[in-house]
């Protein structure tokens, strides 16, 4: 176990904790609920944006930018949005600040009030939807399939990083089309990309479902979500995609000339992923050593640690160390040659595999002899030595097995914590003793949703989208079901 | 002249306005003085930050993310800079909103007070320095490199489209150093980078300088810049580099141990560029019938529009259009091929013409026939019949010639207005009437300055890097000078 690091065992969430601290990830600022993100840990964030970006624009988005204030009216538009949204959240209320008058420093300066408030935004339905509305006048001027890279404020009582903060990276997609249809056809899509993203970046098993009316995203009609489990059997979910009907063309008055000659309100769509990823992606693989990282999404793939004594040893290695480096640089390998001499080759150690490093080479005089490397893999840990010949092919073929490995030890995780379950009895046994997802059937009533909630603070994450009807009966009430749904307690 | 686009000659700031709005770039958004950043305009800065962002990690430099929020009682901790940044500033008070008890909408909870006001950050030397203090306690952790790209807030009272707006985005390094001597090689090292980015991506040339004691950063020890000439003969400073000295590490008690034992405070340098750069691109280069952008930051290079009649027509194109798109992508051309049926040809070519694409080609069925190509260039306007042979090479030297040109065209233009003048006649007459940048010889005081201010609505933009040594007589006081300064009226 790493020094300082406390075990899942010990104390699941504590080691998260540690993990996100010691391997660089992100730590609190001295703002309330808002985080710093590190180099490392923005770094990986990075490699997560470039990836989905280009998803998003393989599919014909494009990326804009869109005001960080919305003006406390907008929020009202929509009658269920301002009960989702407008609730907690920061309010700017002046524009000024000045002296004080007794010389302790500056005040709220009382004369500068805005007549407005403004709120920083906590997603960014409103200020879109009033701006889409100069935008769109005929179907000529649809779909409009628009991205945004953004940071949102949700004033949230208890914090923890990247799960849930004050402040967070995301982006969200905005889309407004002619049709219901092709409005319905691009949610589906966008969780197909959110689900395949999760699944062969992250290495992240996800279960694909939508949401009940409870769990609907403010201002939607229907919600679809990608849900992932963590190794304490906790779910989280892990990105949303929303239907959003004509609601926000309705309440900002959207409407577009049709092909056929009417005038019609437009359909909509919003889909977002944010920060929150990141601590998917630590729960879903770290160990009790520190970080496991998905090669796809690591900010360096390999490290190349040479192993030396003195000024003389070192220089004997250097060469070899950068070259081997441009080898694996030469097939698309990102590496890192750590010849500070300032750290012990086992601190270094320690340190890479804290920061879940995928593959660590590690390069001394005899190698050097003998012509081979100790290659030791960070998820299995396991050491070989292996020739120096060759090991360009040979590092990109152990990546792609540890990002394949690390994915089946998830899908594996999730397969033996996803029980189905007939009796209530069976359902809160499961829940606190197994944990996991649990598929049970589930009355469709908003009333037993809660009433399960109440009793065992699972939550229904999804009814998930391939799950084939079965007629069945409420683990709770005993009335009639045509399938399961999928409970965990949550993050 | 692009319809509904005004002349230079005729109102430049309308024409600029015309410019940003007819091309897509920007438009006002609901929020005073905060814009919407439209796709296509999006897209040129996208590919701005995808250059510095390499220019930043070649040099050694990281990402990171710090909050948005600033506590009010940080920006008091360092003296000029609250007097400088604390003025105009977004200030959040309430952390809630509630029903309006008359039911007419959401309210400002009285009971969700802030403690301390946040303040929206209009730029953050603040919280990184109080968070440094945490990263910093040896040499060991020297140097820190870091870059957040990030939007900011500062409450104008006047804006404009890009070049001065309530919120903005931009870059801003943040670098923490063991010695004056690193820290003054940082400063420099990125005022270099600004220039050549400039010159060589966006195609401006620029005068790099310091600032007065007057127009330093509030909290600098010194602030170097460059400054552009825009084409109605005023300056545009496109990007800052300060030398924070030991201000903010003495503000925030960051103090390392040195090498040799001691405990030293630690130097700083921070330097940016923003959105405003859009404003200089724009600025520098377009004409009365629109955008004209340097290949290297279009985001396509070259159009193809087929010319033909009836979907017939189109189908004996579409082949050889996309045949052709594939040619020029395959030697690292950006294309977009316009076959919409919706629009002409002529809409299409004043609209490319509008947005600045660098190329156009048009291909109708004669070209077809005799392997030719109508190619446009969007700098001179000239038009050539070329054959479809080679043509990706073709277009290749044809965007670097583009390239070339525009800088070129720039820089002759502020070769011609660039004037040395000895008198303060000869100073207003130039300001008045040839306009643009004035070398004279200042006295060194803040008086002079300000005193030239008055009269002149001059400033001075810097003391040029590369002005040579020169004993002179101050334009206004006629006391003795050493170098001449470089003034303009400016944006």
């Amino acid at each position: 176990m790493a020094k300082g690091l406390r075990s899942r065992a010990e104390n699941y969430s504590e080691w998260y904790n540690d993990i996100v601290k010691m391997a660089d990830l992100a730590e609190n600022s001295a703002v309330r609920g808002c985080m710093v993100i590190k180099p490392y840990g923005y770094a990986i964030w990075e490699k997560m944006q470039q990836q989905l970006d280009a998803m998003f624009k393989e599919t014909g988005h494009v990326n804009a930018y869109f005001p960080l204030f919305i003006p406390k009216s907008f929020l009202s538009k929509e009658a269920s949005h301002v009960e989702g949204f407008a609730k907690e959240c920061a309010v700017v209320t002046h524009y000024r600040l000045k002296n004080a008058p007794d010389g302790s420093g500056v005040i709220v300066d009382p004369d500068a009030k805005l007549e407005e408030e403004l709120i920083v935004r906590p997603t960014s339905e409103t200020v879109i939807w009033s701006t889409y509305k100069n935008w769109i006048q005929s179907y000529r001027d649809l779909p409009l399939l628009i991205n945004q890279w953004a940071n949102v404020v949700r004033w949230e009582m208890r914090t923890r990083l990247f799960l849930r903060t004050t402040e967070f990276l995301w982006q969200e997609g905005h889309t407004a089309h002619a049709t219901k249809q092709e409005a319905i056809e691009e949610t589906h899509q966008m969780l197909e990309i959110y689900a395949k993203f999760a699944e062969e970046y992250m290495a992240v098993p996800v279960v694909k479902g939508v949401k009940t009316a409870n769990e609907r995203f403010a201002g939607a009609d229907d919600t679809f979500c990608i849900e992932a489990l963590m190794q304490d059997g906790k779910a989280l979910q892990a990105g949303t995609s929303h239907f959003l009907g004509q609601n926000f063309a309705k309440a900002f008055e959207v409407k577009f000339a049709s092909k056929e000659g009417g005038l019609e309100y437009v359909w909509g769509t919003s889909w977002g992923v944010s920060t929150r990823l990141m601590g998917a992606l630590i729960m879903a693989h770290s160990d009790d050593d520190g970080l496991v990282l998905p090669p796809k999404l690591a900010p360096y793939q390999v490290v190349i640690v040479p192993i030396y004594r003195g000024a003389a040893g070192l220089e004997a290695l250097k060469d070899k160390c950068f070259e081997l480096r441009d080898q694996l640089k030469a097939v698309g390998i990102s590496v890192k040659v750590d010849a500070d001499d300032k750290q012990t080759p086992g601190w270094k150690f320690a340190e890479y595999e804290l920061k879940g490093v995928p593959l660590r080479i590690a390069m001394g005089p005899r190698d050097l002899e003998n012509g081979t490397l100790e290659v030791v893999r960070r998820d299995t840990k396991e050491k070989q030595n292996l020739p120096m010949e060759g090991i360009a092919e040979t590092a990109k073929r152990l990546l792609d097995e540890i990002q394949e490995n690390i994915y089946k030890k998830a899908f594996d995780y999730r397969a033996a914590h996803t029980t189905p379950v007939d009796t209530f009895e069976e359902f809160t046994d499961v829940l606190e003793n197994k944990t996991g997802f649990v598929l049970a059937h589930w009355d469709g009533t908003a009333e037993t949703e809660e009433k399960i909630k109440e009793l065992t603070k699972a939550t229904i994450r999804c009814i998930p989208l391939d799950q084939p009807l079965e007629e069945g009966k409420c683990v709770l009430t005993g009335k009639p079901s045509q399938r399961r749904v999928l409970f965990a307690k949550a993050y």
